[in-house]
């Protein structure tokens, strides 16, 4: 009897330890995008007809629309998004929504996913850069003429103008959006139709499936499509410099805010207070933000240490490459939000 | 109008990138803990009455009843468990739950809890590493008799006994233990009474405090203790370590589990197959764990790089310490855990 | 007197801290054809006569064939290259020498100069991983009949082509290509006339400067221009990826030549005996290329952690960016060639 | 012909990529001590006669004065310290030398020439840490009565002893030394006897070697024994937290001798001037120091990195292992000698 609650326990365990739905959830969004593109494929070549084609996107158009609103429920069991999916619109609709799987596998599948989300957030981390930049500009035009002194060794060196000083950020954070959408540029490539390793005997329209996703090219070699994260590890890389940058900005704002340089006053919302010295005004989200840089540059050496020494080709650690990715993202995302925000109301 | 909308916005985005509860939630036995032991200090020093202090550990005790039960409900906009519990010890229970921050401060009350946190988890982890010593040694001497190849360079150099393969991994595990108890030494110090930054103008019995907390020493400078996260690193440091060992172990696991190799058989609870191939058997638990060094090695650099560089004393940066410690702690517990329920069903 | 010995301690001590001459005397080439592109300017803007250019520009030549014939002396004392190179100009010919850094600070020089060796080591690297390519191409071509099992999990999967195994590292390494060319597009770009930090009084023809030396664009803000490290980190980033899949294929290069894959035989050139076992061949090359990749990451982690949390503009800190950037520069341009070589003699 | 060249210069490269002798020959010392210890088991083993071994500890002490005078001469073809000194014992005393390799292999050499360096470098970063401590102290003696405002968030918070801060760094440095005590604990166990990964056929008496070189246990498991480099990680990973700690010192005075803080007076010898402002006076050595933190956590990443997913037991990936190491060890031991130096000279 003992043995059979240790057992269970172990399988619980493993089940908690194997599963990635409580993080990879978020791209069911992606995942059924990919699923409605797969089948028109699938429907080309024969291999459904108009009728389940048209049930399956409905399907899955309906499943979409619970996750939504918030009313779908997720299986532990189930692993992960793809399985989640697959599994309740077989559920719903019968054999043709088992055959869905047909010349695909969760190797090309999750590459696909990933791609299709990163391609978003590149989007939305492109415009959060602009923005920024637009707060740098506006906070420099409000201020037209003050002028400051300009720092090297933390020692006076020249005076300049503040806006002079806060355009060497609007510089950084257009590096940081090049490189972003030059990330973009090289995931922005179509891997469906590689299989778990080495494609399908079936042969699906991949050109058909890259239109119906935006893709302007799809991948070359079945063995790289399903092993490749370069994409992931390069955004990563360019959130780092851009969480250096926010950090080092960051340093100047909390320098300037303190009453020995006292350059600027933050609005209240961007400060709080000490418990037990209520007179402070802790340049809170400026620390924040310079302390976030150490998870952005450790989920970069995450994946870049997962990776190395990894043979070809898809390995089960590579299960590893999302939550550094999404936190990552989010926290960059967040920090220029809330940094954007908190520079309109400083004043100088 | 718009501009109501947008400080609401600002608002929500703001106290979520500042909140910390949805993570700190899991310090609430130390949080209480900490503060019973506090009252009693504060009660000594005639600052609270028998009953007041009674009061108060009643309350805290109910509330850490209905968090245990998962009834408590915690408000974001109190930000972390300090607040959540003060706030609701003094709604409960009126002034004289005002009276239990006298003489505290948040930035001695974090340190004492994640200390006492630490200290829990450095002892579970040791036991968890014995316990894997244990099924190494185990899976050892149910094949006493076996030999392998040992190996240099991927390449045969003498036989070995299997066993003595894995012994070799009881010795790395049994220096990870070592590690974690000796940064559980360094932890192992009291905290509290340093206030913000220098101490408060009341006296209060520190060493009744730690006494109460088990604590065998007190810290010795106020600016120190607020500003310290040494035992952190530390910990984060041993356990990269361990997490170096495990994917040695996983990559021995995954070769001699190939059709190449061919030494082992995994029990199928810990393989997985595949959709396309299903007669696989992936050696999934292997994989995960050695994927998982990533995440773990990336967790340290993220504290030490949130830390450098920082000015005394406490900065808002430290914030950013708890969720590579939990993650760490919480990924090599889980991956020891598993691993070891594997290597039960080994045979080979 | 024992005051004295020291004092003289100490500040030899101090040298050695503070020179960077044992390593960036490297730059000299650059440092050089920076400096006649700056005299063109200088004498343009009337700050040097004709003769005085020429007797410049002859002197540095003369200065640099002495470098490159391995004649010239370094003294540490004069901690930098920069120095080095100046204070000698200036003792050969005297006041024209002084003249030359008009306009110009150690500031925006040594961005120059990083750059301008970047470039070159950026084109050195596209060649090289060209190269890599043209050796797998080969590889694969001389053995376009093998077929081997294709694994995930490193378990079989899939027969593939021995040929479509290597073509997976051409993709790789043709992103690897792209990103450092992205990185070089960046890197291009014309810093002097920055100063210090706020530019100079003195009007220098910055475009006139940027034609001398091959750059399309100048830096637009000066106070960016001379605290940005941004190029260095995106190309330490793009090789650090480099690294990974130089691991990876090193990781299946080890995993083929072991006694239970048997898919290769490497040349004896690129293998290692052991003194005990005299029979085994060892790898060697490609473990310790897997084991390099350990470097190049740590020297994207140096630079980012040194930048991090650092205030506008240039500080002392920076000086660190020069040694993990040569330091990952040399190890993929040398890992590449080896590798490149090592494939020419394996045979499947 | 050209093929003659082509294969001289891959065979210059890969003797270039493959040679440890232009780092490794700091172990010289270690080495030397090493072989005269096995000497003596191997005479006790009676495999070697009393004048044999005389012959070799007088051949050994011969070429280590030659070493530490400056006068011998490294064969980079020789690969490494241990072939070098062999080769040249052998090349002078004959059949003598060439037994003294006899039980033992360069796996388990290397692995004790590096434990006897690390200890010896432990003993003297104690010592540094120490003398950090005492230049602490006395910098905080010399201006007992001197009060400075204390900082939380880098606002005011509340006044302090400048000693009092100085004290909270003489807490940090004693945990670092307390860590670099606990590594030097680990290190030092005798790992000879353990041959290339499965101890010799011949039965030395390992006892005797471990009280020859002071060692006050053996290592248990041989295959532990030739892969295990936990004892250079542990020691990275308390010298990363040292340069954590000297970086927030750093950061402190490079604050404190801002014009805007003006707290201190740091002397002529450790800051800088600069060629365009030279009334500045640049804190340089505390700017290099905050800088050298990235290069202390990127080399214990480094390490890490390279011993993530080896399987057992020696691969030539750990000959990765020395460079960070030494690197780590020197640069801590300088940030702290010149760093208590620069202490001397503060005023306040």
């Amino acid at each position: 009897m003992w043995k059979g609650r240790f057992q269970q326990e172990t399988s619980a365990l493993l089940q908690q330890y194997s599963e990635s739905i409580s993080f990879d959830w978020r791209l069911w969004r992606h995942d059924i995008a990919g699923s409605i593109a797969h089948s028109a494929a699938l429907e080309k070549a024969g291999l459904l007809t108009p009728e389940e084609r048209a049930q399956i996107v409905a399907g899955l158009q309906e499943i979409g629309a619970e996750i939504e609103a918030g009313k779908f429920s997720f299986k532990p069991e189930l692993e992960d998004i793809h399985m989640n999916i697959e599994a309740e619109l077989t559920r719903r609709i019968g054999a043709a929504g088992a055959k869905l799987h047909t010349a695909r596998s969760r190797n090309d599948q999750v590459a696909l996913d990933l791609r299709l989300y990163l391609r978003d957030e590149a989007d939305a981390l492109a415009a959060a850069l602009r923005a920024m930049q637009r707060a740098l500009v506006a906070l420099g035009a409000r201020h037209a003429d003050v002028i400051i002194p300009g720092y090297t060794h933390l020692q006076r060196a020249q005076p300049v103008y503040f806006a002079h000083h806060l355009l060497a950020y609007v510089e950084m954070f257009d590096r940081d959006r090049e490189r972003v959408l030059d990330a973009r540029k090289r995931l922005n490539v179509m891997p469906l139709g590689s299989g778990a390793i080495a494609g399908s005997t079936i042969l699906l329209d991949r050109e058909l499936i890259a239109r119906e996703l935006d893709f302007p090219a799809i991948t070359q070699n079945s063995m790289d499509a399903v092993s490749d994260r370069d994409f992931a590890v390069e955004l990563l890389s360019a959130l780092a410099l851009a969480a250096v940058h926010l950090s080092r900005l960051s340093e100047d704002v909390i320098l300037w805010a303190s009453s020995e340089f006292r350059f600027i006053t933050i609005s209240d919302a961007f400060t709080t207070g000490s418990s037990l010295m209520p007179q402070k005004k802790n340049p809170g989200v400026a620390e924040l933000t310079r302390g976030k840089a150490g998870r952005v540059i450790g989920n970069l050496v995450s994946l870049l240490t997962t990776l190395k020494g990894l043979p070809m080709t898809y390995n089960r650690d590579m299960q590893e490459d999302k939550e550094p990715v999404f936190d990552s993202v989010d926290t960059i995302k967040a920090a220029l939000a809330v940094f954007a925000a908190m520079l309109d109301g400083i004043s100088a």
